[in-house]
C-alpha cells in the first residue's frame, strides 16, 4: 500500500494527514522509496536527509497538528538557504557552504508542519549553466531550469511540492516542461529572505505542485492568505488570449493547445477574446533581459570579483554583459518597465486573466541546455502572478502548457479561476490526448 | 602628521591615494588610533580587524590602483554579511554566525580598493532594540538607529565612510544626530544580496560621508555610475519645501533650520516654494508601519519560529503587530503606497528636489531609545533618493538636518544639487551657529 502514497497530491495527503488516516511517516517513507527508485534517473536532488525528514515526521506524528501543512514531504531548490542541509547555489564556489539558518519561505513551511527530505538542484544561480536532472518523462530531455531539481521531483511523484524561484523564466518553464503546474505569486508575494540574490526587481520566490488546489495550500502558507484555501469560483472568467510578440518561435504543439484552450474555454463559457499585441512589447524580452544582467551583474560581485575563476562561461557572459550597460541606461530601462507595466495593468480592467504560451514548445533534448525563457520575462518584468497550467503532449509525448496570468496583488482570485480554467481543460483534452496519468487526480 | 589623517574626508584622502602623497597604511593607522582613543566612549563597533587592515592597505600600497576607493576604510553595519569577519544582524540569535561571503555592497567596496576595518553596530535585525553606541557630539544622546555604528563611526571621524541601511528612517535620523551626510539611494539602487532582509519592498542600502561629494564618491562605486563623480551644478534648482504632516512634532530647532534654509537658499537664486501637503497624507506614517510590520513578520520567519526565546520584546511587538495584519489588507495597503507614490512623482515635474525635516529634532537621550522614523517613513515608502544634510545646531548643541528628498532613479542630479545646497546652507550658517568643525570642510 505504501508505494502509492508518493502518488498523492499536497491537498488530499495533507486532508487525511490531518484526519490522521495517514501517518507523515508513512508518507515520508513512501516519498523515499520513490526517491530510492528513480534518483538514478532523474537526479533531482543535491542533498538528502532521510533519517533527520523521518525523526521530524514521527515528532509530527506524535505530537498536536502543526497547521496546514502538518507532515507533508517538501522538496527545497538549493537556491535558498537551510540550516541543515549544504546549499550551494548550484556553484562550485559554494562547495562546503553552510548558512547557518533557514530562508523565510522555508521556515513558514516547516512552521506549518512540512518535512524537508532534501534540497532540488538548481543551475548556477538560477541561470544556465544546467545541473545532473532530468526530464522524468524521458530523460533524453531537460526538465527546464532553473528550478529543474524541484520540478522534476515533483513531476515523478517524489514530493507532492517543491519551493522554486523565477527571474526569467524559471518556474514557468520547468513546470510546464515537465507537465505539473507552478506558481509564481505577484512580485513580493512570499518572502525572499534566505534565498541567493539574482536579480532584486525580478527574483520572486513560487513553487511546483501537481494541481492548482496543491499549489494553493502552500501559498496560503507562504503568502500568509487563508484565503487561497477556498478556491471556489462560479463566474464566467473574462479571457484575454495573449499570444505574445514570441508566437513566431512557438512550436506547433504549443499553437494547437492555444488554440484548443480558447475554443474549450469559450464553450465552457468563459468571455475568451484574443487580446491585440502591443507593438512596444517587441522590446520587453530584451528589457528584461538587460535589467537581470546589469542586477546579476551588481548582486553577483562577491562571486564576480572574489571567485571569478569558478563561474561557468555562461554566467559570465551574462555579468559581461551586465557589466557593458551603463547606470545610466539601466535607470532608464527600469523606468520604461514600469511605464510599461503600468499599462498592462490597466487590462484587467477588461480581463480577469490572460492565457498565454508558457514555453516554445516541448522540453528541448538535455545537452541543448534548459531551454529559453522568453514566454515568461515579459510577465517576470511585470511582476503579475502566473501559473503554469499541463494540458496537453507535444510529438515526442512530453508535456506542453499554458501560462495563466493574473492581476497584480490578485493571487487569491487568480488561483480561484486557474482551478476553474485547468478543470475544464483536463476535462475536455484527456479523452483525446490520454496523457493525463501524470496530471492532478480527482 | 598621522594624527589628523583620520579627519580627511574619503574624496581629499582618495587623491591623496591615488597620488601616492598617502599610503593606505598610514591612513588605515590613523583611522584605528581615532577608534583606540574613542571607542570605549562612542562603542561603534561590534567586531574590528586591525592586522588584517593593516596588511590590506600594505598590499594596495605595493600594488597598482585597484579603483576610485582604493586604500579608503571603511565601516560595515553588522547587517551586512562579511566573509572574513563575524556577522550577528545585531541579535544573540547569530552570536557565531559566519555567512561565508560578503554582501555585493561590500564587495563592490572591496573590489574598488576599499579596506573593511570592521563591523557597526546595528540595532536588533535594523529595528529598535538598541545598541551600546552613543553619540560621539555627547554620550548621554543617542546617535540613532538603526546604523547606529555606522553614523557614529563616521561622524567621530574614526572612518571616512560606512555602509548602512534603510527600511524606515536608519540612515537619514542617524545622520541627522550625529551630524553627517547620509544617502539612500532610489530604492533598489544599491545591491541587497547578502544583507539581512527586514521589509522587502522598503529596505534599501545606503551609506554616510562627512559631505556629500565623499557619499557621491562611494555611491558611483556601489551604483556604477560615474556621473557621480562629477557633481558640477549651476542651474538655479526648484525647491518644494515639504514641513510633512508631522510638523506638529517638529521641535523649535527643526522648525527654524527649516525656515533658514528656505531663506538662505532662496537668497542664493533657487525657487524656493513651500509644497502643500496633501491631506491623504496623512496615512503614510500609518501605511509605512504596516507594511513594515506585515513583511518583517514574513522575512524574519525562521527567527519568529526558531529562535523566539532570543528576540526582544520591541521586535517581538513589531512581529505581533505585522502578524495581525491580514494578506489581503497587506495587499491593499501595497496598491495604496504604489497610488501614493505615483502621484509623489508627478511632483518632480514642478521641483527638481524637495527640503523636508530628516527628524523631529536633536537626538533624544540614550535611555530613550534610538529616536522616532516618523520624518523619513514617507520617502522610504515611496522609494525617493534621500539626503540628510548637517545644518543646525539645537539647544543642547547636537546636530539638527534637513532632508533632501531627490526624483526617482535621478540620484546623479539629486547628489548635484544636495552639494549645491549644502554648500550654500553651510556657508551661511557656519558664522551664526559655529558649530561646523564636525562638518565638512574645504
Amino acid at each position: 500500500m505504501s508505494t502509492a502514497l508518493n502518488r498523492l497530491g499536497a491537498l488530499e495527503a495533507a486532508r487525511k494527514l490531518q484526519r490522521r488516516e495517514l501517518t507523515a511517516e508513512q508518507l515520508v517513507r513512501a516519498c523515499f522509496a520513490r526517491i530510492e527508485q528513480r534518483e538514478n534517473t532523474v537526479h533531482a536532488w543535491t542533498a538528502l536527509q532521510k533519517q533527520a525528514a523521518l525523526d521530524r515526521a514521527q515528532e509530527l506524528d506524535r505530537g498536536a497538528l502543526r497547521g496546514p501543512l502538518h507532515g507533508l514531504p517538501i522538496g527545497v531548490k538549493d537556491l535558498f538557504d537551510t540550516d541543515d542541509l549544504p546549499t550551494r547555489y548550484g556553484s562550485p564556489i559554494y562547495e562546503r557552504h553552510r548558512p547557518g539558518l533557514d530562508a523565510a519561505s522555508v521556515a513558514l513551511c516547516r512552521g506549518a508542519g512540512a518535512v524537508v527530505v532534501g534540497k532540488t538542484v538548481t543551475t548556477e544561480f538560477a541561470t544556465y549553466q544546467a545541473g545532473p536532472t532530468r526530464n522524468p518523462r524521458n530523460e533524453a530531455y531537460t526538465p527546464g531550469g532553473s528550478s529543474s531539481g524541484s520540478a522534476a521531483a515533483v513531476a515523478d511523484e517524489m514530493v507532492p511540492f517543491a519551493l522554486g524561484s523565477q527571474t526569467a523564466g524559471s518556474i514557468i518553464r520547468p513546470a510546464s516542461y515537465c507537465g505539473i503546474v507552478g506558481f509564481k505569486p505577484t512580485f513580493g508575494g512570499i518572502p525572499r529572505a534566505g534565498v541567493k540574490s539574482l536579480a532584486e526587481s525580478l527574483d520572486t520566490v513560487g513553487g511546483f505542485a501537481r494541481s492548482v488546489p496543491d499549489v494553493a495550500l502552500f501559498a496560503s502558507v507562504l503568502m500568509r492568505d487563508p484565503r487561497m484555501l477556498d478556491l471556489a469560483y462560479d463566474g464566467k472568467p473574462r479571457i484575454g488570449m495573449y499570444r505574445s510578440l514570441q508566437w513566431r518561435h512557438a512550436q506547433a504543439e504549443t499553437k494547437e493547445a492555444f488554440a484548443q484552450a480558447a475554443a474549450i474555454l469559450s464553450r465552457a463559457g468563459a468571455v475568451v477574446e484574443e487580446v491585440p499585441l502591443p507593438p512596444e512589447h517587441c522590446v520587453l524580452v530584451q528589457l528584461h533581459s538587460d535589467i537581470m544582467a546589469f542586477e546579476a551583474s551588481q548582486s553577483l560581485a562577491y562571486e564576480r570579483l572574489e571567485h571569478a575563476a569558478q563561474l561557468s562561461s555562461k554566467i559570465q557572459a551574462i555579468l559581461d554583459a551586465g557589466a557593458r550597460i551603463s547606470a545610466e541606461e539601466h535607470l532608464k530601462n527600469l523606468a520604461r518597465a514600469a511605464e510599461s507595466r503600468a499599462r498592462v495593468d490597466t487590462w484587467f480592467d477588461k480581463y480577469d486573466v490572460l492565457l498565454a504560451p508558457s514555453a516554445a514548445g516541448e522540453a528541448p533534448f538535455a545537452d541543448l541546455g534548459t531551454g529559453d525563457p522568453q514566454f515568461s520575462r515579459a510577465w517576470t518584468l511585470f511582476g503579475l502572478p502566473c501559473l503554469n497550467l499541463p494540458f496537453a503532449t507535444g510529438p515526442q509525448g512530453l508535456p506542453v502548457g499554458l501560462q495563466l496570468v493574473g492581476k497584480r496583488y490578485s493571487d487569491h482570485s487568480t488561483l480561484a479561476i486557474a482551478a476553474w480554467v485547468h478543470q475544464r481543460l483536463l476535462a475536455a483534452n484527456a479523452p483525446d490526448i490520454g496523457a493525463s496519468d501524470m496530471w492532478p487526480r480527482g
